[in-house]
């Protein structure tokens, strides 16, 4: 049976702790190395195989990236999860969808408004970039999904707000649940509005960046509602 | 070394995504038990320590848990991450419960009006019993923040949005981060807020909650600010 034995937590679980503990008391930063493992297992008094358990942990947690023959790091998305909110367990697809534009909603046009306010002439000049490959992917009839996450994470980057960059992303899979059906729809309104959003931002005009990117996710939101499952 | 040999992935971790399609594809919902082991590993094609792997996996992933003698079961928060904003490795824990605010502000004032909107009467007597029991704690002295926390919740849930329901306890953690040090400070100001919400949620009144979720972050902000830390 795959019942446990007693309520103990398994040593690598309490290793993994340590080893995040370290990072964290250490200020270690994306990128950075970690101790070689046995070193880390002289360190936290436990064998090598419970280091290996441990890291393995880490890694599936995004804690900790292992690089073939280099050692292991600090992972880039430091201890974000892949899915945190459970998407891939929602039910009701198209419901998700609709709640997520909603919170889209809230967030987004108060994000464009803070990017416009505070991004450094290097961030625009990604951004110009960035706006680019969405229109070149349209006008090529392709899927722009990606280029236009890129596109929304980087606005949610220059607002400077930590919380905002890690959230933008997870409420933008509401995209990929429903472009490959919008798309067609989507190819008339969406490449207009990214390149208004981008004029306010450069702009540094908080009030039309608030109003672009509304009107951006309305005309989303209007073509995702004409796929509405009946029933 | 821990590096591991070649790019395959484990046999467990694909055992894992397995599991997780059944319960996607059965339609599996909290609470609802798994297959037993012998049952599983017969189904996957694998090992009953392959199967053990995988359940192990899922539960530290929040898609699992094992009750001792009772079998294995479809986890409660299905899915949701721990910590998935990966706060516990913010550096900077002060700009982060800013952040956190920054975010509160935009969500929280929109999710009071649609539970105003949307609340039934079973709903509101429950919200009314979390607001007496976030009073009661301030006024016996002690540490509100569970109270507290139980009550935006459930204001969350109350706005029928699925995303907000996982969203706004991701984000509650500011509270933790500061209400120890802002204890004192906020009695006076938070005694009234939360039955400002009540009131305004069970008179149905959008704006009204929303104006009084508004007043309730920003006192909670302003409170926060006198503990900025210098430097």
């Amino acid at each position: 049976m795959a019942v446990q034995e007693g309520n103990a937590r398994p040593l690598s679980e309490r290793a993994a702790d340590d080893i995040a503990r370290y990072i964290i008391e250490n200020g270690l930063a994306p990128g950075d190395k970690l101790p070689t493992e046995p070193a880390l297992s002289a360190m936290l008094g436990v064998g090598r195989g419970t280091v290996r358990e441990a890291v393995k942990a880490l890694v599936s947690r995004n804690v900790l990236t292992v690089r073939q023959g280099a050692g292991t790091f600090v992972a880039e998305r430091l201890g974000v999860a892949d899915d945190p909110l459970g998407l891939a367990f929602a039910r009701d697809k198209y419901k998700l969808a609709v709640d997520m534009f909603q919170v889209r909603m809230m967030i987004e046009p108060e994000v464009a408004a803070m990017a416009a306010g505070r991004a450094t002439g290097e961030e625009i000049t990604q951004l110009r970039r960035l706006c680019a490959a969405v229109e070149e992917a349209i006008a090529e009839g392709r899927n722009h999904a990606a280029a236009d996450q890129d596109f929304h994470r980087h606005i949610a980057h220059c607002s400077g707000n930590g919380v905002v960059e890690t959230l933008v992303p997870m409420i933008h899979p509401s995209i990929e649940l429903f472009v490959d059906l919008t798309h067609r729809g989507l190819l008339k309104e969406t490449v207009e509005t990214p390149r208004e959003l981008l004029e306010a931002i450069t702009a540094r005009d908080s009030l039309r960046a608030r109003d672009a990117m509304r009107l951006h996710l309305m005309y989303n939101k209007r073509s995702m509602e004409k796929f509405r499952p009946r029933g």
